[in-house]
């Protein structure tokens, strides 16, 4: 579901209505981590305790109660990677006797065999100087606890050590999912994986697999080979590689929910079975991005017969008690303008698009619950005949969610979750599927089952899309395990620095490819100044990219708009020096050389940048980015000599430099340059009389 | 082959005598490309042309004559990476008429359908400003000419381009290798991938794939599944994933060579088969580093009949012509105690082990025949009855390959090419097959093969597995391709740089990795004062790093060791600065400030870095290196005054400064500064007393 409009507007009114209660989260009810501490999620209730657990290379991990192949797998991952951080020998082998291990673990279950929705995750730690104890009642729930347990390692002069600490935890929500559409552009099973392993450390438990788009089918089929081998390029899943995602997966406590959206979004089932279609094609994989007339042909009983033959088989491979079956942006043109089914229509009294989309759901619905799936697509699914055991996943937000919960379906919110549209983790982090001010009954808030993070597909790589997807959604994982009342954005950006770096373990590329990016663009090793421009930019929002910037998904993806971060550091900080400097009047006096530091370094790297501009022509579209950085930078430079000698500049001086900047402010090559705010900040105050000190 | 101390001696007399004769490459008689041009290996001749051929989204390729699917998926991925680095959306589709396609490709043939030593892998390419045109002979000839026009690719104001050229190009060996030891540890199949990549864009084309060690048995046996499932911690390539690996490197193509080391490094394969070894066992998995006892049994014939079988179905699953039976570094420990095979000895008048080991061999030989094999070995296999289509293995050096080519044996060299030992770029890169001052005869000559870089496996991850081939091998393989007279250390280094850029658009991580090691090391982002640290040092040579650090195959591999790289590019450049500086006498001006620069970062950095050391217990190893460097910094900043001011140091000044040059040249942390040479011979000038200007 990606109508952008709609979903902006939802969007930003939450992110208005959840920013001004921005609380610290040391102040709320929930025990919340001390600062020293980095864990993400926070857990439910955290006690920071005395003494310390050191790690050495005689550290052992021992299992009490059930074990089993999952556990013990789990054990030897983790142990893997606290070698690798603390570069410490530590045995493979589990220890036999209790009383000496570091770390002890005692499951009662193994959990479903099948990762499922009513999964008991809940887990208890407890550390002491002696011995770390982690309890749960499912293997699941231990894998939860071993990444708390990786995430409380610290070091010091005396050594690597977890702190005395005890933990109880368990989920706020039982759906806490990433969607990646891999219709679009295709990933190949390394870069999923790496991505379940992320998923795992943040505690994140659906994998939605969007699996079909106009661009591309990707999922084998025995039954309809066609579907695959005319409709991806070559670039599909073989049936062997699903099992063997879905058992990775299943490993680390994450369902694999497949997704094949239909009626529309369909055009690459249409390639190799036209007759399928509403119109009579021939049809080719689509290329661009945007919302394709193509559908499904809801009155044919040939339709439903493919369909139960496909979604069949397909129930067969993906073992998820649901199956998501899209249901969006259909606008139904072809059905317009297609005789026998207006024919059909009017002989059924279906009196419109949507009624008639209600009515191939229905027909859907029964071959699913026929192949023994529960049923779950966009909201626009949501009606009066639909069972109580379908999910409606929302797109409009909250409210939608909401009003489905009245009605006594099951829901999850992606709304504020869309991370393919570039907003920045604080924005995710507050859009929560059962705000603080919701109306629903505590039994109606039940049918809240969580979120979905998206990544769309149109504009990203195999080289590119973990930085789309990282380290953002851990912020989204936060808020979809946590207390709701864990919303403190300055902490959650503390915290994400440090794991961020800790996904980087699991082989994550979000930072290392930003390098890689550069230096390819530069054709050249040393890119100081590219990054000082690149640090303070970011792609443009929403669906502008390919406004500006028009391409389709053959193009290459290794522009200077993908290297660009959706979340710049640089000016989040540059933001908070500029407000703390401006609070320092009339003095002026804090942050006063960090900021004219960033300001210098922006004059120069502007004019810096044009001799590797010449060399590397893909830069070209940024010389006037480059430009305008030294613009700013200039701005801001006067504006803080302004400030410091007490002098007002002038109305005139005022308004160039605001035209500048507004100049300045338009994006370029979709990108944005996103310290103007705070440079137009100081060069406001630089014009306001002086107030006595 | 891995003995030490012999190969040592061999690859320091090979640089001992071709140090010497560095030639410029523009002064020899082959035709060299221009300094602008960065192609590696350097082709047999290349003539620069007027005009340029344009980059644009107008490119498009055309093929005349005969074409394929490999073809075409050559020229697909070529044009993937020319959009990639040019950021310019190319069309996947192939010209429909020649006349105004961009590239024109014309084979005759296919080649091999199995790639094949015989293949003709020569090529030309003509661009001028209209077209480029490239002629092969086969499929894989034109492969190679679309490496040679990526390399060519350039930019400036005006856009991409490439210039005006004539090449024409051959291999000067016909085997151009890469081992890669996945025993020790493994390498998932992706790793092998992106270094078939990385292979075939600098023109090698034999992957040889050392399968079987003490230390892991990789590849799965239907016949005798003991082998794999116990022999492997579950860590081995299914019989599907090896033949998705060679026909992903036949795609590209490269030879792919199985080696199946007996009758020593067999550990694993008694695991299961412990009958097989002659020593009753039981066996389990090696953990260590070095040369092990156990040897399979030559005595028996359920030795032969359990090799026919196994040796039997490899056959059928590697389709290369040659089999690799290791034969190294059998010392013989276990059949010296067993006296039943002491018993048969005597009997057979086999005098001693090495005899046996011959007679094993043959009884293999006559196994590798009846499964229409050819044998290779390591050079210890080299006996009178050993048939003419053996090929020799060469570990200790050109003069054993040539003693082997004259008693009418093919043999190729890797003596030089141990690219796990650390050496630089530089070392292995004038180690030559057959060198200039060889006493062959042309028609002896023609038994010179060619020749494999070796990528032992005792430390290397696959997160730093790539840092440990690459560049260097590209160095290895120019030597391979190229012309003997291409020679030139400081252009090799230049082209070096921009190749191992490219090399990342194949998803190499030698460079990208290196940063996340750092990060991780430092539990920092900012990595700024460790990198000056890790950037003039190197890890020990040879095979000390285990003597002064121990390790298991089980221990991390995310130290600091790992981090460091074999050739510090920083330390190169610092010498010829200071070549630069002392040349300047008695003024000292050139890179005056330069080398102050440096020496300031390196005195800052080693007191800069205790604070981090403090909160990254991993870096501690690393505290006396910092204080060195720092001592090193110093003492190269009191000569450079020395020196500018003209008033000699005394020699208790510099003695004292000698001696604290030699403390910090002892490696620690299993690393050594490799800067210290040249600020050696700063202190030893500033002792001297100064010349009249």
């Amino acid at each position: 579901m990606k109508i952008a409009n709609y979903l902006q507007l939802a969007l930003l009114l939450t992110i208005a209505s959840t920013v001004v209660s921005r609380v610290p989260a040391q102040s709320t009810a929930t025990s919340v981590a001390p600062a020293q501490l980095s864990l993400m999620p926070v857990p439910a209730s955290v006690q920071p305790q005395t003494g310390r657990l050191a790690i050495s290379k005689a550290f052992t991990v021992a299992t009490r109660g059930y074990a089993d192949e999952r556990l013990r797998a789990s054990i030897a991952r983790m142990t893997r990677r606290l070698a690798g951080r603390t570069v410490i020998t530590l045995p493979l082998d589990l220890a036999v006797n209790e009383s000496s291990a570091t770390l002890v673990i005692q499951c009662e279950r193994g959990g479903s065999a099948i990762p499922s929705l009513d999964e008991d995750e809940s887990y208890s730690l407890e550390i002491t100087d002696k011995q770390a104890r982690l309890v749960a009642p499912t293997v699941v729930g231990a894998m939860r606890g071993l990444e708390t347990f990786l995430q409380l390692v610290q070091g010091d002069r005396d050594g690597y050590y977890l702190p005395g600490i005890r933990i109880q935890d368990q989920p706020r929500f039982a759906w806490r999912g990433l969607l990646i559409d891999i219709g679009r552009h295709y990933q190949p099973p390394e870069v999923l994986k790496r991505n379940l392993d992320a998923m795992a450390a943040v505690k994140l438990n659906v994998f939605h697999w969007h699996l079909t788009e106009d661009q591309g089918f990707r999922v084998e089929s025995k039954k309809f080979p066609k579907l695959h081998l005319m409709g991806s390029d070559g670039l599909y899943y073989s049936q062997d590689q699903v099992r063997e995602i879905i058992a990775y997966a299943a490993e680390r406590g994450i369902r694999v929910m497949p997704e094949f959206d239909i009626p529309g979004h369909s055009t690459s089932w249409l390639v190799g079975y036209p007759e399928l279609g509403s119109a009579p094609g021939p049809y080719k994989i689509e290329r661009a991005s945007g919302i394709f007339e193509p559908a499904l042909d809801p009155t044919r009983d040939q339709t439903y017969k493919f369909l139960d033959g496909f979604l069949g088989e397909m129930a067969k491979l993906f073992p998820d008690a649901y199956m998501h079956i899209g249901g969006d942006e259909n606008e139904g043109k072809q059905w317009d303008r297609n005789p026998r089914i207006q024919a059909f229509m009017k002989e059924k009294s279906i009196k419109d698009n949507h009624a008639l989309q209600a009515y191939f759901n229905q027909r859907v619905l029964k071959i699913l619950q026929k192949h023994g799936k529960k049923m779950i697509g966009w909201e626009e699914i949501l009606h009066p005949d639909l069972p109580k055991d379908a999910v409606i996943h929302s797109w409009r937000g909250p409210a939608s969610l909401a009003e489905a919960a009245k009605k006594g379906y099951n829901g999850i919110l992606s709304a504020g979750y869309y991370i393919d549209l570039i907003f920045p983790a604080s924005q995710h982090y507050l859009a929560d599927p059962l705000p603080a001010d919701s109306s629903l009954t505590p039994d109606e808030a039940k049918h809240v089952l969580g979120g979905e993070a998206t990544m769309w597909g149109e504009w990203v790589s195999p080289e590119t899309i973990d930085s789309r997807i990282w380290p953002r959604t851990a912020a989204i994982a936060e808020r979809l395990w946590s207390p709701r009342t864990v919303t403190d954005i300055d902490d959650m950006y503390r915290r994400l620095a440090v794991v961020s770096r800790q996904l980087e373990e699991l082989g994550l590329t979000h930072e290392r490819n930003y390098h890689v990016l550069l230096r390819r663009l530069a054709n050249n090793d040393n890119t100081d100044t590219l990054r000082t421009l690149v640090s303070v930019v970011e792609p443009v929002k929403e669906y502008r990219r390919n406004q500006m910037r028009p391409q389709t998904m053959l193009s290459p993806l290794t522009g200077l708009v993908d290297a660009a971060r959706p979340d710049s550091e640089e000016a989040r900080q540059f933001a908070a020096m500029v407000e703390g400097f401006l609070s320092s009047a009339p003095r002026f006096q804090l942050y006063r050389s960090d900021i004219r530091n960033s300001l210098r370094s922006w004059r120069d790297a502007g004019v810096a940048l044009d001799p590797m501009i010449d060399r590397a022509p893909a830069l070209q579209e940024a010389r006037p980015l480059a430009k305008n950085l030294a613009d700013v930078g200039t701005a801001g430079l006067e504006a803080i000599e302004y400030l410091s000698t007490g002098i007002a500049a002038s109305p005139q001086w005022r308004d160039a430099q605001l035209s500048k900047l507004d100049e300045a402010a338009k994006p370029k090559a979709a990108l944005e340059l996103v310290v103007i705010p705070s440079v137009r900040k100081l060069v406001i105050a630089a014009a306001e009389p002086p107030k006595p000190g």
